[in-house]
């Protein structure tokens, strides 16, 4: 029989209901080396939290996440909270011997990402483990472009461009909700969707940002008050409006280790776009380009070709020898947006049982921090070269 | 506490494991009147269900699909075999007062369909269920093209133009696997995935197949044999040959009642495709297309526009006002493959629930096996018009 | 200097134009042996032809094609004339020792389209040379599949599926213009452009068409009656109504020598499609997909490389490499329509200059109009299986 | 009898070819008040400019631009020639009288610029005319799609993001050709392709940049010597290397008049991408999208409809109701890169006839050069903002 990890999972909003269903799915497609039980869903209401225990599958549910942490059914703690709480309960659940998975920006601050960065340090030297969930390097088209970037395929990298466009608050109306407020999230485009093109850039290229010059706006300046709710849409209008003072958009230029040139843009206002996620790379040998609202495609063009037969090519990332698609259908029966956090606990649960550090680390998540903040201060600065 | 229903699966191999996985995720995102339990798999090996069931949750295991449906713990009967089992299996079940979902296609031959349409009539009666697994249907983005018709924004509908491409026998070394034995699949790609296309304009547009004309061809008519095996890939090869006695593609030109002209084709030797079910809709006052290889989009182009502006237009089959879309995810977040099951396991709950019969019915399903007969009929006699 | 190479044309309505483009232009980007020159423009209208010969630059106007012919300024004759006059025409212009470059399809029956293969074969022997304008063969993407298909790229062709998709007539009160009367056009959307897609499906896999099954239909069966007009748009109504006595699409599906199956459909009824000349060919190594509305593209599948990196490439198909691309434009820099008839002329007065037999030839228009005759016929007789 | 106006067009390379295509077919699509005569064409060499002329359909040649700009049968001067020589010839030109349609970029520095806008003014006091080339302006989409942010289809403009790549430069071995010199061409892939995406922007928007921040980067700092050539591709190579003094890739962020956020990256290092001009505009009320690679095509997202329906659209731009288009072929039949040089003749002979200025002015060009000029100032400057 194989040993048999409890996990306890704090909140259950949005993001805790796609880990939901990867802890629920990640068996019965990846024969791994444990297996995850659904021990206890942490949340701030007794009646809520008790009702979403119920409905999503987990075993019990906790009120403090403080007592969840602690618990003996507990090995893995998944943080699932908004970004201010992220730093408190991470370093928590590390010192109380727990592995623990953080939901993506790693935190609002860099001094908070910092501490978590260390708490990982010290925590893996007792063998325990550390990873910040930025799900889609889990998208298998995104895999694959890391594999043929990492073999070459692309040759020198000379370009990037990433941008992440929805555009679910371009309505004025749309109520201020906690993505929409410093003290909860941080920051607003940037940290929340520009964190992941900023991962997904440097995860792909194999490749860190080392400077960038910013601009960033907020078109919205007031919108509606909203009842607390964590939910993305809010609650019932309270009739006030109350002062939006995150960016509600984020621009920036830059270069990679090694020369290249880069671009990113992350916005809210893309109307028409709604979870389009794109990056292109362009290399001596090649470029590749993806879209997230076609997640089971990635555009290759191998430069190296004789031009008369040359063209970017749409390889359908559903075959047995793609990155986590042989787990899944036979080819050409795509997958979707939770299947990016299905690959991502079954990666975190092999390290974890091999006593290996899982990717992206916290380290990791802090130097996508360590960029969010240099956005914002070139953005502050005329938009003045800023070194991450 | 809401009712418990026990399911009885009988197959676990590539459709085995999709239903399973509906089975295990619709009550977390649909809020159902009644609850699916995962009672017991059946399957002919011993070790490899009790196995199947361990890694994909089911409480318990049977290698008699005739006690599986007598079991008290069982209130549903999925069966998910090959079409040569699918009549003794859904009729013994439907006899013990088990409501059926039965795999397509839903039999092999038009006798065997007629007498399952017949004891589900006569089940019906006594207010047990039956459903044939036509998933495409509930593709969020087919289910909205057939909103589309019946609202009336296709106007007159003139043409339909349906396809299914694959091509993972398009190597002549791939083996005899039983998907393409007439004894136990009863056709090649017409009943695979013709069926499936069939259905699709059917349902769609709210019109049958009155007639067609049609051409089947066997491209590679000798294969290598390969161990017995439920699996689409076969097992290791036994260095003989056996004879091909099924389709490789069917190709038929058909009319639909009200006048409309349809053209059909079904093939696995279409190299690069991968599971390509195409159809395109195109009516008096607008068109619709769709792509299962780009499964979160429809594309309607609508005909009463001002010509300077009409156009075809993507959309993402993925907001709140969508079919099914909204248990989901927020917009643009994709679904897959699987997520059609998951629907249609939730359409027959619901319906099972509310004492309805889901659709489509066996009744769907014998209609969808008159039209391959007729093609295989046409196919024999010089391509000859044969009413269906 | 080069000779000089006078052309008189037939005809100045939609053809007309095009072809005058292609004589104007072609020897700015062709480096030809010989020189067109634009000698006289026929037509049956004196005013009319005197002001369409000053706008599109013909040196002289004549109302008598037999005139026409005859000239001694002429040595070429391009036929854009409507069907009922092809043979009429292209018969005395080679008969009087002129080359002939005439639209397609070739006649309106295959009796006349034999009497002018017969004409062009005796003429052949005089050194007078005859093509017949099948210009999509010219399309740079789709020589380029042909070339593709030549070298064996695509291995053992097995499918082929061609459309030609327009909606201009969808309007049942779009009036009874000429291409809807049988007695002028010969058929309806079957000669136009069931016609092209014929030729291309042959053209590219070097394969004709050996038998179809065949539907046609009429949806909109009568219509307002306009004032005589060579244009497509017809001209001011009369109130009164006259009958369709064409197909408004014609759907078949056939065999190629080899063994390949084919699917056609030809419609004037695809609401928002509007020129979609589309032809897909899957073959065991390979797999070509092309559509005019994205006419510098061809789509290419190379099967014979490794799964995890295959898949449709687009290829810009406007490379040096490239048949005709590298006379326009560096690459990127896109043809449209008229650039097919440019090629056309450059093709045509090649072969003129070299003494050769310029393809495709009124043979080749013939063999096309020998599968118009079998797709009427077998849907004339219940869809029966027609030899070609 | 309609005026003749004489064009003295001076360069034959690339411009000159497309130019000449423009004059030649001008008048047999659109019905002008005044009819052009290509009475000369200058070049330097006696031999290959009589040759050009010869071929391109000239009626005469002249090696000094001097004289040309004084004869007697030439009333508009077409500069076609590299950036170094725009202002004096376009001046002289001017000074003698003649109209002028000049090449972009406007001039290889602002100070150039502006003595020529200066020269425009006084000139246009005297009735004669000037226009600045940017052809993408006469692109029917990009037309439509200003059409469409004029109307107010977009609302309040939020974001541009726009991009010119091409790859042809990408290998190292390619020779250091005119425009990577900074003495001939003013700037790399700044001036040659950013300076289109620049006045795109401003174009379709309505709105001018107000500032920027920028970077440039050379990636391949020496290249082989080839002979001086006016072409592209560059002659036989000398066996020396020699320094690229101009940017090889430029990327910028700025703001627009209004508020508007926009980015710009232009580059000939985009390996797989030929010559993709992309501009996408996302405002409150809807999006544009465009593709100069798919160049009849506008993608238009109306963000008032229903969410249920809406999606971007793909128009074709072939309509009659669509700028320039009616003047060609039925809808879907495309028209190509040299399309948009015929509009810009016909525009500019329209003003001409009418008295009127034409569109883009030489101001506008200027305003351009500004954009361009303030980029190379904040890129030398560690990206700080730098107002236009």
């Amino acid at each position: 029989m194989k040993p048999v990890l409890g996990v306890g999972m704090v909140g259950h909003a949005f993001m805790g209901r796609v880990h939901s269903q990867a802890w629920r799915s990640v068996s019965a497609f990846f024969d791994l080396p444990v297996v995850p039980s659904m021990a206890v869903l942490g949340g701030r209401s007794p009646e809520r939290t008790a009702e979403a225990a119920r409905r999503l599958g987990w075993a019990a549910a906790e009120t403090d996440w403080k007592r969840l942490v602690q618990r003996d059914d507990v090995q893995i703690v998944d943080v699932c909270t908004p970004g201010d709480s992220h730093a408190e309960i991470a370093i928590a659940a590390l010192a109380a011997g727990k592995h623990v998975i953080c939901e993506k920006p790693l935190a609002n601050t860099v001094a908070e990402a910092e501490a978590m960065a260390e708490a990982a340090r010290q925590a893996a030297a007792r063998g325990v483990r550390a990873m910040v969930a930025f799900n889609y390097r889990r998208v298998p088209a995104v895999a694959l472009a890391r594999r043929f970037v990492a073999e070459g395929r692309l040759g020198e990298v000379r370009h990037v461009r990433a941008q992440y466009l929805q555009d679910w608050i371009a309505d004025p109306e749309f109520p201020l909700v906690w993505r929409l407020r410093r003290d909860r999230a941080g920051s607003g485009a940037l940290g929340d969707i520009g964190a992941h093109i900023v991962d997904t850039a440097q995860f792909v290229t194999g490749r860190n940002l080392v400077g960038v010059s910013a601009l960033t706006e907020t078109f919205v300046r007031e919108r509606p008050l909203a009842d607390a709710s964590e939910g993305l849409a809010g609650g019932s209008r309270t009739g006030e409006k109350g002062t939006v003072d995150v960016d509600d958009a984020a621009l920036f230029i830059g270069r990679l280790e090694g020369g290249a040139l880069a671009s990113f843009e992350a916005t809210r206002f893309a109307a028409g776009r709604k979870n389009a996620l794109r990056i292109e790379v362009n290399g001596s040998k090649g470029s590749l380009a993806f879209d997230f609202e076609a997640m089971n495609e990635l555009w290759f063009h191998d430069h190296t070709l004789d031009g008369a037969e040359a063209g970017f090519r749409r390889i359908m990332v559903t075959e047995p020898g793609h990155p986590y698609a042989g787990a899944w259908w036979p080819p050409g029966h795509g997958l979707g947006y939770e299947h990016t956090f299905t690959h991502e606990v079954k990666d975190f649960l092999e390290a974890v049982a091999a006593g290996a550090d899982p990717a992206p680390s916290f380290e990791d998540g802090l130097r996508v921090q360590r960029v969010l903040a240099a956005v914002e201060a070139s953005a502050a600065d005329e938009s003045r070269w800023t070194v991450v």
